[in-house]
């Protein structure tokens, strides 16, 4: 790939396959599937936050109208082979073992966890019924925040638990200790990055069917379910629902939105899918926004003491402290946030030292789960926020500590003394850090900042600039398959397990393989999404185009490769001497002998009685699943560029400049278009999302009114600069993107809000930065002491 | 699998795993899917065997209750990409291209054509409705008898058909001439087979479904068919419906018995899945007997002129003839009978030279295509007969003649002069011809039968004795794909589109598959006919468990291999120390170390993140399409004993004796079934069924009344005994068996019913050999002539 001078279709900027559908109304989500005879469902949730469940009357909500059934946690255990969900990866770090159950068990730990499912004919007779449902609940003490599940005393999460403390980890390397005590500066702070959502456009929900038309050898249960992952749906079903691995076919439609949330295998899709199998009925359950706010998972919930050492040329020594992780009620997903938070920090410096220790505590609120940065932003927000202050008591700029400090090309591929969950080492495995970060720096006029800030001084406003370096571990392993194929009509058709959310994975996918069958993108089909032929894992974690992408590049080549080999077979000639072309494979430089992926398509399948033509193997079809381990790790640098009015507290985004390297593009439209939205999302996070409960784990944020989400009229135009340094470990040199473009925006806007209010010797530590607390950094700063 | 002293199920006679469900009546035959809201069609059929169409009115029809609409080629056609089936496989022989049309396209040339199919709301109102068509018929003249279709002025078949020779083409090798000019003997006949059907007792049928969930990129239309060859229907509907490979799935329920007819794709598939396509609404066909006779294909209507030249000692110098094969109105298959026909004769035996010129000749009547022996009956039929009448001509004994003949053991391998349809080399692969027929002669004391004889004639009883041998050509290749697949749940799945046609085709790949995984039939789950991921034909000329077979035995290995690699790194030991037992993979000799199936499928698809456990590639999982393209050749000798009533002319046959050689069996009791259903068969070809055309090719006999089938009345006790030749082309060392038992049933029966009436001199020439024709032998012989 990386050997060619010039590509067909990959590299380009091609429109998206999935939008003509999509923007005329032709998408089909999963609230469009609406089997025949399909049945609707509707939950009721706690309204406690920790309860233990006396009893549950359903009959008065029995006798509703179009009411088919309310069923408990007892009604399903019977048909389950278990009561939880064991979703959670293996670690000798966890010490509590804190599954979520299918319906809640005799017991409530959050606000919004599921207790019984109604299934009516309508979703509006659901809902009635499900408010006539009577639980009698018998209220318990109740740990809202993290510092608090710690302390001596406090209640436990669940009735039963020993403690909170769901796992304690950490990371070293270095002599931490010796870096303190010969630095020439240290500087320390408590950061906390509070609670959000993801808020898809579209939430979950779930369609569970019977097979309308069984087979004897097989009853099938169908399932379709807004997820980022059907593999893992599909993994959980088979086990609780005791299907093989064939017994259960989920799909995903099209999805509107996923950035994390959907990642995890719910409560509702398990007990969806037991209904409509218990009852025989397709049966369909569709989340709202309220719903979503208070039983979809959330995060960014923690709490970071800690500290950096550097020298007198502000080289970093070491970093060292400790992290508390706010992990909800439940096991959603497992460690990985807060391991992706702990490795972070120092991945894009150079750091002598470092020292981390990782608490995850249990709360009596929704579990939270990775979005968009999976961690990672808060690791840089922490990072960012300490180099800040570093520079400063150094006496040296921003940019000029980072330059000092970030790991350089000639380190790479630079290997941190750190390790991958699986085991695996951490190789930064290309880029130019410095390189990228000088070009943002250029773009914005960093050195020429000093005369806009007085611009706007005479506003009446003050102007800061800000800066932040990223590096995201991008394309987790191990693998996703990817099957291509070509169909007797002459059309290619790939298929995969892995989920398309709206970023343009059908679009991905057709470039990667039409560059290998000749080009013709309006030749391929892209299915994503089927539990039915791929195996795989789905879609986060910036992964997709690592992994499928190099499965579908690998299987491209196996189709291309077997053309080839029959078209030379039929030619009568060497397959070096023939070419892909579009629809057809032909003799090179001579227009007229060729042949059709129709009629190679037809003849690879071979007659019967008659030997294949000239291929070991019949079909022109491969499923690959290329095994890649070490992670592909994206870089970047944001500056922005804020004005904050003194008087309200409110900060206006006026410039932004997203400096990035993400390998080797398949398409930069869609990079560009995961770079916009990323940001928009980190704006989010920096400035206004922010889900608030009260001492007794109660939700406080549960409308748009309440929770702030960014809008067109906050969002400054967002300059991208693209960098291209080919990933060494894959062949098409790619790394992910879907989520780098939110890590470092937090400590961006915060470091510009710290320049703009640099007189009043503010440092942000906290996100979101909300007027109040800009407005309380003033006062506190004007009356000499230090805002709370 | 050879050199394995023991088996662990493969070999063994274990129960059917099908049997259960079908004994208790949860079989799932074609009516028993009912998909909601489907409607029911009705064909409107052809009177005439040979009319042009001049209109067609429906518009009374229409008006009918119920009546949802009426659909001619000329409605269809623009749903379509063609207006006919291209089923033929491609031959230089072929003369005239007589594709059948979706429906009646201006003309119909056989009694039984469909020319409208009705859709109503059920079935009896489709029926109705289709007897209130008008069609609008100007009759034209009949071909009836395919030696007239050849006279000069006779007239054509098709309205515009230049003539009615199909094609022609003949095999040769040797001097056949000088064989003759230097023969002691010449013994020469014209024989007779007549036509017949295959009568399985569950017809054809048909049901096709758009996709009741559709996604937004595929658009499948679900059909279910009660056909041998899914692969073949899907591949035909892909075509004229335009669509993706993947956009049909066609899937084979239980099946009521195929036996040839059902591996043709017909015109009602098309027409059903094309009306429900458009109509998007599900519709189901199914055939009645009475359609059966007038519309699924038939055979074995052929005319033989045939002689053999022998030397002194009885030895075979040469074969030579001519054979005219009726192929009815159009093409349904092909040209493998006539083929078939024309290769098989001189195989069992060491023949000098053989010429045969072959006319495959059009008729009005329903198209043949083949039926249990595809032509070979026919060829074993002459064969036989011949010799036979070489013996008296030598003056030696009809066993001794073949002994002096056969092919022996030390011949194999025996490459014939005479080459497969697809270009490779006849090589008879293995078997000891010689002593197959000896061990059949032994168990019948051939040499005592004289006092037998004389027992019933003191009955008034003519008693007699026949033999024939066989040999045929098995396990058609290219391939037939198989998935062998571990589920997270411990069971393994198999998955092939092999055709289950009520043979056993599950417990043959569930005793291969289990013979490589642990020997447990129970973890074994086989989904058979099923287009949705293999490749490969159908069911048909015995080839499954040799090309299916093959397939699951190589993917069983190498799901074996994964499963013992993974373990052994689970195990942390090398994999030769462990050994795969029912549902675990243990370490040999003890007993505790082990790892589930079940753990060893869910560790082979890894964890986000984490490296795979040892191997390469994810999952347990093969699918494997073993090419296999030399023909595996079954043999053996059926021995008859007969009494004749020479008053009645009915023959009673008292003791059949059945060798064989198909290989190493894979069940015993799966051979014995195929045997003693194909001897019932076989007789019925002997002595029963004929199905009758007049002169204007209208069928006489549509009924069981009329056309006779054997009952158990008429079924003698079949004594079987096994050889067991390995095959040397396949890893298991399998032959097909599935048609085998057929082949020589009518020229056994003939010579004992020569035998019977040896003082009549009677030589049958023609089958079935009906009790007036044994009359009319008997009247023609005391009064010196020769039976018409």
């Amino acid at each position: 790939m990386s050997n060619e001078a010039e590509t067909k279709v990959f590299g380009r900027r091609v429109r998206r396959l999935e939008d003509r559908a999509l923007v005329t109304g032709k998408g089909r989500y999963l609230d469009d599937i609406q089997p025949a005879g399909c049945l609707a469902a509707a939950f009721v949730r706690s309204p406690h936050a920790h309860a233990a469940i006396q009893s549950i009357d359903a009959s008065e909500a029995l006798e509703m109208p179009g009411v088919r059934g309310v069923y408990t946690m007892e009604d399903l255990a019977p048909f389950l082979t278990g009561r939880r969900l064991v979703v959670g990866l293996p670690s000798a770090a966890i010490r509590l073992q804190v599954d979520r159950p299918v319906l809640a068990d005799g017991e409530v730990v959050h606000v919004g966890e599921p207790i019984a499912i109604v299934i009516a004919d309508t979703r509006s007779q659901a809902e009635d019924a499900a408010e006539a449902l009577f639980v009698d609940f018998d209220p318990l003490p109740v740990v809202s925040d993290c510092r608090d599940a710690l302390r001596d005393g406090a209640p436990t999460v669940h009735r039963d638990g020993p403690h909170n403390c769901l796992a304690t980890f950490g990371f070293s390397f270095g002599d931490v200790d010796a870096a303190f005590s010969t630095a020439t500066h240290t500087v320390s702070g408590t950061y906390e990055v509070h609670r959000g959502g993801a808020h898809s456009i579209e939430g979950r929900g779930v369609v569970a069917m019977p097979d309308p038309v069984p087979d004897r050898s097989t009853d099938r249960l169908l399932v379709w379910s807004s997820t980022q992952t059907p593999l893992a749906l599909k993994k959980v079903l088979c086990q609780l629902l005791d299907r093989d691995d064939d017994g259960v076919r989920v799909h995903t439609p099209d999805l509107g939105g996923g950035f994390g949330p959907k990642l995890v295998t719910y409560p509702e899709e398990v007990a969806v899918a037991a209904v409509a199998s218990m009852i025989a009925r397709p049966v369909k359950w569709v989340e709202d926004r309220q719903e979503h706010f208070v039983a979809t998972a959330q995060e960014r919930d923690q709490v970071w003491d800690m500290a950096m050492a550097v020298d007198a040329e502000g080289r970093i020594l070491g970093i060292r402290g400790t992290l508390l992780h706010d992990h909800g009620a439940y096991t959603a997903r497992g460690l990985n946030i807060a391991y992706g938070s702990g490795v972070t920090v120092p991945l894009p410096y150079n750091v002598g030292a470092y020292g981390i220790d990782i608490s995850v505590v249990l709360t009596n609120k929704v579990p939270t789960a990775p979005i968009r940065g999976a961690g990672q932003p808060q690791a840089a927000f922490v990072m960012e926020r300490l180099l800040d202050k570093a520079a400063a008591a150094v006496g040296i700029d921003r940019a000029e500590i980072r330059r000092r400090n970030l790991v350089r090309a000639d380190q790479m591929p630079c290997e941190k003394p750190l390790k991958l969950r699986g085991g695996g080492n951490i190789v930064l495995d290309s880029g130019d850090y410095p390189a990228t970060m000088e070009s943002a720096l250029k773009r914005v006029d960093w050195d020429g900042f000093a005369a806009r800030r007085q611009a706007s001084r005479e506003k009446g406003l003050l102007r800061g600039i800000g800066l932040a370096n990223y590096v995201e571990g991008t394309g987790r392993g191990p693998y996703e398959s990817v099957k291509v194929e070509i169909s007797r009509n002459g059309r290619i058709q790939a298929t995969t397990g892995a989920a398309a959310m709206g970023q343009g994975t059908e679009t991905m996918i057709a470039q990667i393989v039409a560059e290998q069958l000749g080009g013709e993108l309006s030749l391929v089909s892209v299915r994503t999404g089927d539990t039915d032929n791929p195996l795989g894992f789905g879609g986060f974690n910036s992964r997709q185009t690592v992994v499928a992408g190099a499965s579908a590049h690998a299987a491209a080549i196996k189709v291309r490769d077997s053309m080839l080999k029959l078209a030379g077979h039929l030619l009568e000639t060497s397959p070096d001497d023939l070419e892909v072309l579009p629809g057809r494979v032909a003799l090179k430089g001579v227009g007229d002998r060729h042949v059709t992926f129709a009629d190679l398509a037809s003849a690879s399948l071979g007659l019967p009685g008659y030997p294949l033509p000239g291929i070991e193997t019949p079909g022109l079809s491969a499923r690959e699943s290329v095994v890649i381990n070490d992670m592909a790790y994206t870089n970047g640098t944001a500056v922005a560029e804020v004005e904050v009015d003194p008087d309200t507290g409110s900060v206006e985004v006026l410039d932004f400049t997203f400096a990035h390297d993400c390998g080797r593009m398949v398409n930069p439209d869609l990079v560009d278009g995961q770079i916009v939205g990323a940001v928009a999302h980190g704006l989010g996070n920096a400035l206004f999302e922010h889900m608030l409960f009260d001492q007794e784990a109660q939700p406080l944020t549960t409308t748009f009114a309440d929770y702030l989400m960014v809008t067109a009229a906050e969002m400054p135009t967002v300059e991208i600069l693209h960098t291209e340094s080919p990933s060494p470990l894959n062949a098409l040199g790619v790394k992910g993107v879907g989520e780098s473009g939110v890590i470092p925006i937090t400590p961006a806007v915060a470091s510009a809000i710290d320049d703009a209010l640099s007189e009043f010797g503010v440092h942000i530590a906290r996100a979101p930065v909300s007027p109040q607390a800009v407005r309380a950094e003033i006062l506190q700063a004007q009356s000499g002491g230090q805002a709370s």
